[in-house]
């Protein structure tokens, strides 16, 4: 048995980064899937769990957590592997750390998750996107990336010159939005994109993906 | 010369909470004020110091941080007084808090500013509080303290028995929320008004509203 659950949906953007985090650290889980379409992470037993009803949630050893950058930023300070860890224990270099991962909270997914609800979500349901609400978002993403380039002139990743768990909770959303229009912000700026070609080349975020094709075709099978 | 500086504004919810935390840790600082109402948090001098163009920014032996929860988790992991620190070193204690802090943040803030935005700001400027937005965030209000109130069955305060700084982070809006007709939500949940009460009684908290009524009555006069 698994000491550690994920309890999670494959279309959850906060439960791939915990996912990505978790083959990160080669860490075994089990992987509890929850289907959102059903609100299933609204009903009392999932409650019980989160009260405020998101996924994902991690159970490792006892402590739940269900906030996803919180279940990173700890797995990342317990389990990191000597030498290779993800974050620094040195407090100067992790006040940067924290403060870009704050970024990514505030600034980054805000406009990317609304480009991904209007240009995927959306039409998938059949509605059309509203072209003003995509513009709009659309702008401010480009702005952000405009300030991750001008990082990305200073170091390798987005806050050091390692990769770190702040590229970590980038993931899930750049690969959305690769696949869409909203790409030509990443391609028009070639440290973004170098950065965002070689994160999503990771080994890590390969499982992940894998993990989600065998969901689909089994959904589909 | 102080070596620890705080651009920001005593208008600014995440500006009073760094001044709090300041206090707790006895910590000396220069505080330099930015005019939000003349926009100068959004000109290019301050834009250098953080392309975000928010306050505050807290500037520290050369780093610079301008998210106002990651100066704090550095700032209390830095300067933690021995056997007062108001965070843990051990990794599931640290992972408790880690998840509250994000509860703050992407749970508690919202809603608690959209009233304040409603309630005090609005009428500020003349302008009528959309009673439709008052009562939703209402609403999303009191589910959260609905969750505060059976954390505070189980602990002193709202992460552990200990306060630390996921109650340091509350300050401000609880402080906003205590003087407009949301206080009711407050009010009525008895552990959550003890934990209120006791956490606005705080030296440091009252240091930080000395300054506020100091800068007020230096306006005034």
């Amino acid at each position: 048995m698994a000491v550690r659950k994920v309890y999670g949906s494959l279309n959850s953007p906060a439960t791939l980064k915990v996912l990505a985090c978790l083959f990160e650290h080669d860490l075994d889980f089990e992987f509890v899937p929850v289907n959102l379409d059903a609100g299933e992470q609204k009903k009392k037993a999932f409650l019980s769990i989160n009260p405020f009803g998101q996924v994902p949630v991690y159970e490792d050893g006892g402590i739940k957590q269900f906030e996803s950058r919180a279940i990173i930023r700890c797995m990342a300070h317990e389990y990191g592997k000597k030498g290779e860890e993800l974050i620094y224990w040195d407090a100067k270099e992790q006040a940067i750390l924290a403060n870009w991962i704050d970024v990514e909270d505030h600034w980054f997914e805000p406009p990317a998750m609304k480009l991904i609800f209007e240009m995927v979500i959306k039409p998938k349901n059949g509605l059309a996107p509203d072209q003003g609400v995509v513009a709009e978002a659309e702008a401010k993403l480009g702005h952000v990336l405009d300030v991750y380039e001008r990082q990305l002139s200073k170091f390798k990743y987005l806050a050091s010159d390692k990769f770190t768990i702040v590229d970590v909770i980038h993931l899930p959303n750049l690969q959305s939005l690769m696949g869409m229009p909203a790409k030509k912000l990443i391609e028009s700026r070639p440290r973004v994109r170098a950065w965002c070609s070689e994160i999503l080349a990771r080994p890590s975020w390969a499982k992940v993906l894998e993990m989600k094709h065998k969901a689909q075709a089994y959904a589909a099978s």
